[in-house]
């Protein structure tokens, strides 16, 4: 398994100033190289606590990559249906020089009515912008003299600048919140594929991710565990009952934002977001204690997280695991003191 | 007057691979920082060597950030016409407060063909997309629940994250490549403006800067002559003779890429561009004799660059300066003897 942080911030200016947010981000960055996690991570989400701080993924990575040498730079998501192709494919390849080839790109369909109405994007619009979006960054970074001629954009013909560190392009990841459809899409194109198992069952999970290694296998690839991605609020104290105690408020504070974020799902359909008002009935419905039991928050002493990741890698295999050590509004000195700790005696565990 | 650096890259993949313009930009920004220059600046530009490594200033910016913690960080410009405001506002707002409120915005109305063909924006909506591209950002940053009703942008209620770190929000400037309406404009809305001296001839530049001052007097602003930018392509070596020489190369490169730049401008026409075909005529007309000739390089010993730059002083007033000094393709030691050279000989001068 691989271990990284995902810089997920659920809070508003009246909890922590967005001045602290990043400089406590930047040095919990810095600090994950040298405790020698894998990747650091941020999401794009706008106007709430549930992410609002992070409207644009890759000028965070881009400070990120300037402050570290070796860790990977992850975006958890991007979302194609609110920046131009061309705009969205030449800042990531700055992103992939910049840090000399250390990015991975995660694309999202976004999945919050607000975001969509904001930028005026229709939300039945979801499947085939997502769709342009990558194809369009895939062909901007691998060929010269582009024209494309889609739905959503006509351009060219143009050759982009700067070409990507990596190619033929950076590693391409796709979130999917709840569609299985979107795993098996995942899979016939090659790409790795990011779950979220707060929002999920384990069985549904487990399901999409059969669909996804079917779908890719297929298709002629072999996808390999370590190219699925789920992150996990995580707290860590020596004394298991203390992190419960301490991370409970930490997980319940994240799933207030998460709830007031998806409120408009109550009086919003979509056919491309089948099912999608479920979410908000699950995000009310769970508490702390359920995702103990649950197994969907790391949360406890070194051993016990050791315990549920053997259960995670159990039901789903090798995969990465991004820790959400900043998320819940978690003390600075809490943040540092839960990734010393994983660091410490979790991390050799699975190495 | 104040000086700084900006880092506009005219190179392409044959000449400097991206990775390793962007490490120089990086470690030429530090040293900026070191030697105590004011600002970091660079451009938004698309697919040729005239600024195409840059097509999103912000990401290299936040790098420069990361790795600086005084220096002043510049758009050159961003370019509303290509990115949604809450897109901009928000990102722009990230930048702000990872460098902790070291962010001057430069808006730009965009000049090149090319680029408005590949977003598909059409030229004679130029103005009224940057117009209101700048006071949507501004709203956005300012204001909570902000409803936009534009012509080409409508959204909210929605309140913006994160706020700007500088209150009411960071500086404003307007580039103006060669039109008079839009220096008035600046000067009407109380905003710092951006000209360009290469392809202006200095009576014009007057002109525009005496109707920029007269329009903010008459607004009720009082325009300091430190928010008036432009940019001069910068060598320098102890012999002015070897200056001239080495430095005309990378002037002469320079030129190139920005003839090559303005091809199209020879079949395209728009109200709202009056007289941009001149600019092919006059920079395909220009050399690097005559640049010298017309104080529009600043190329020398130091002591005939303080020479230079008293009369421009005495032509714009105490201005600030960006330094072009990886323009052109110059190898790295040049662009650190360059710097060096004006930091020990020049910046004294007129500190």
């Amino acid at each position: 398994m691989k271990f990284g942080i995902n810089l997920f911030p659920t809070v508003g200016e009246d909890e922590k100033p967005a001045d602290r947010y990043f400089q406590e981000a930047l040095e919990l960055t810095e600090l994950a190289e040298r405790l020698g996690f894998h990747h650091v991570k941020t999401v794009e989400h706008y106007f709430t606590g549930y992410g609002g701080y992070s409207p644009d993924p890759v000028t965070f990575l881009a400070a990120a990559a300037a402050r570290t040498s070796k860790i990977r730079l992850v975006t958890g998501a991007v979302l194609p249906a609110f920046t131009h192709p061309i705009k969205l494919a030449g800042k990531l390849a700055m992103l992939d020089n910049i840090s000399l080839g250390r990015l991975d790109v995660g694309f999202g369909r976004a999945f919050l009515p607000d975001e969509f109405a904001a930028y005026g994007v229709s939300m039945d619009e979801s499947r085939p912008r997502f769709d342009e979006g990558i194809a369009a960054c895939r062909l901007l970074w691998t060929e010269k003299d582009v024209i494309w001629n889609g739905t959503f954009h006509r351009f060219g013909p143009l050759t982009m600048l700067p070409r990507p560190y990596q190619r033929p392009h950076p590693r391409i990841l796709v979130t999917s919140a709840v569609t299985p459809e979107t795993c098996a899409a995942a899979g016939r194109a090659g790409y790795g594929l990011m779950l979220v198992p707060a929002i999920n069952k384990r069985e549904k999970l487990q399901d999409m991710l059969t669909l996804y290694r079917k779908e890719a296998a297929e298709a002629g690839y072999e996808p390999v565990d370590e190219d699925i991605h789920m992150s996990y609020n995580c707290y860590l104290a020596p004394d298991g009952e203390v992190a419960r105690t301490l991370g409970r408020t930490y997980s319940e504070n994240t799933n207030r934002k998460l709830v007031a974020a998806v409120e408009s799902w109550t009086h919003t359909r979509s056919d491309q977001y089948q099912g999608y008002e479920k979410i908000v009935e699950n995000v009310r419905n769970s508490d702390f204690t359920k995702h103990l039991t649950d197994n969907k928050v790391l949360v406890g002493s070194p051993d016990e997280v050791i315990q549920r990741l053997e259960t995670i890698r159990g039901w789903f295999g090798d995969i990465t695991i991004s820790l959400q050590v900043i998320t819940g509004n978690m003390p600075f000195a809490e943040s540092v003191r839960t990734m010393e700790l994983f660091a410490d005696h979790v991390l050799p565990h699975f190495s």
